[in-house]
């Protein structure tokens, strides 16, 4: 399977650290020195989770070769949805008045853009889809408490189309070479470590620190597995693009997998923390750095616990 | 692929139709009347969509024939979740404390039962799974607003959790023998039909009349569909399954398959609309009915719009 197009939007509004100084007594400095942050994006009034995702495909759609309406599989990934019965996948097949499509979104917190690409890999091997869009879309600022010291400044909105073909449609597709992912609520303080409870407060992380600590630890050995797998090392890999939660996890983990910095995508000091949108929206934003036979992995962990790993050949 | 044992959880309180009188002025007679519903299921203060949904897994937990940590696959179906986050799959993960497993949460709406069938064949398919735990379950109250007369009496809560296998593990497993779904987003009304917006309201049935008429339509037209393509007609089917929305679309639907009402499994007047959990459940409640070599079939409609259809042998 192939990534054919990339695209993405990101709302106009910046939040700078200095904000959350009179909501939660956060200091500008110590929320760099602690995250990486330093702005981080934030939706307008208007705008949601299904609006951000549909101008994020209305942008793919420019790109494609082909109409948006050949799509026959459409996965919205989001753990901050604006709507659970009309979904994210439903609002984007209603826009463009898709027929003869699957429509379902998903959560595994900010792994889901790669639990969606298995999803994906099941359709085309049971023939059920040939041309996907993966959306994942992030609404953090509908959920968050920006008074909340631990984790109101951690949080941005944005969202990334994505469009999957079973077969190579062009030279410059991206092959998907294998994808792995796992379920990790067994461990640590498992689904407790981040939590989005709508009716109880949205999110909040009362397990920072075990959230840390596992985000190196499967963030890295993930990676290891998938590329023993696929008879691969470290030396083969040009970017590492991980889930962007903090920039101490992404330094930690480039460090275990020896990996230089300089090949890691990293877009968390401009937008915070776009939840699982954040890989892909890394990815959608280096599109053109990347040169034809470089390799890529995705490693992403999120808050449930789940990891999910997968490697690009362009 | 199998069903191999499904179970459920219910909670104890019924609520009954006068109790709305004094909510939204809605008349005992005038609720049975339009929606087939006595008294509907609701959830005690203490409980949640993954606390329900864990003593379903407990329950089925007790009928399996191995171990519930040998499950390499898990996928939570709920369109009312407690946590998007700490996903209703992570809550299963880390009760039973199952290592070696996939996770992953969906909504496709009322239909999110049989999507997560079809996700399930995808993971067989590719060989990532061998045995799966798909849980529906719907925590309707924690959303919905008993004060609206329009769809404030409808909702009911419920568990329920079914051990999917790729191979047939005993004598007594019910063969799926295909699984269609379809958005149905681009329809009528679409995605606006029946929304749950956490942070707007929670569940509001907005065209009523709209999702009526495309649940009848539909459901009707991909159980034709489904058994065309099987080479099958209605004579073949000894049950049918269907979403509990309300019972004038249940009878109407059966009326259009020519299909007698005793060949219908039924919960709605009881339970109300248990959301995707209704129509598997409305199975776990009759399981001891079925004789081998019965053909069953699932018709699900979801309020985003989607659909669902899939074929059972016993």
């Amino acid at each position: 399977m192939y990534i054919n197009k990339i695209s993405h939007y990101i709302p106009k509004e910046r939040v700078p650290n200095s904000w959350f100084f009179n909501k939660n007594g956060t200091d500008e400095e110590w929320i760099f020195q602690r995250t990486g942050i330093k702005t981080r994006s934030k939706a307008g009034e208007d705008e949601n989770t299904n609006t951000m995702a549909i101008k994020a495909c209305e942008n793919l759609s420019a790109n494609l070769d082909f109409s948006i309406t050949e799509v026959d599989l459409i996965i919205g990934a989001t753990y901050s949805p604006f709507d659970t019965v009309g979904t994210l996948a439903h609002a984007i097949q209603n826009h463009f008045k898709i027929s003869n499509t699957k429509v379902v979104s998903i959560s595994s917190a900010c792994s889901s853009f790669v639990n969606a690409l298995e999803i994906v890999e099941g359709y085309f091997a049971i023939k059920k889809a040939k041309k996907a869009i993966v959306i994942a879309s992030e609404h953090n600022t509908a959920y968050y408490n920006p008074k909340d010291p631990i984790a109101g400044h951690l949080w941005g909105d944005a969202a990334v189309a994505v469009l999957i073909s079973k077969e190579k449609l062009s030279e410059n597709d991206i092959y998907i070479k294998d994808i792995l992912t796992y379920g990790l609520a067994n461990i640590g303080e498992g689904n407790k470590g981040v939590v989005l409870q709508p009716n109880k407060g949205g999110i909040k992380m009362p397990h920072g620190q075990d959230v840390y600590i596992n985000a190196v630890k499967y963030m890295s050995e993930l990676v290891k597995e998938l590329l023993d797998k696929n008879n691969m090392n470290i030396h083969d890999i040009d970017y590492l693009i991980p889930h962007q939660a903090n920039i101490r996890i992404i330094k930690k983990v480039a460090k275990e997998l020896k990996i230089s910095t300089e090949k890691v995508f990293v877009n968390i000091n401009e937008l915070g923390n776009t939840g699982c949108a954040s890989s892909p929206l890394a990815l959608s934003q280096n599109i053109s750095k990347i040169k034809k036979g470089e390799t890529l992995i995705f490693s992403v962990f999120g808050g449930g616990y789940s990891g999910g790993v997968a490697i690009l050949i362009a």
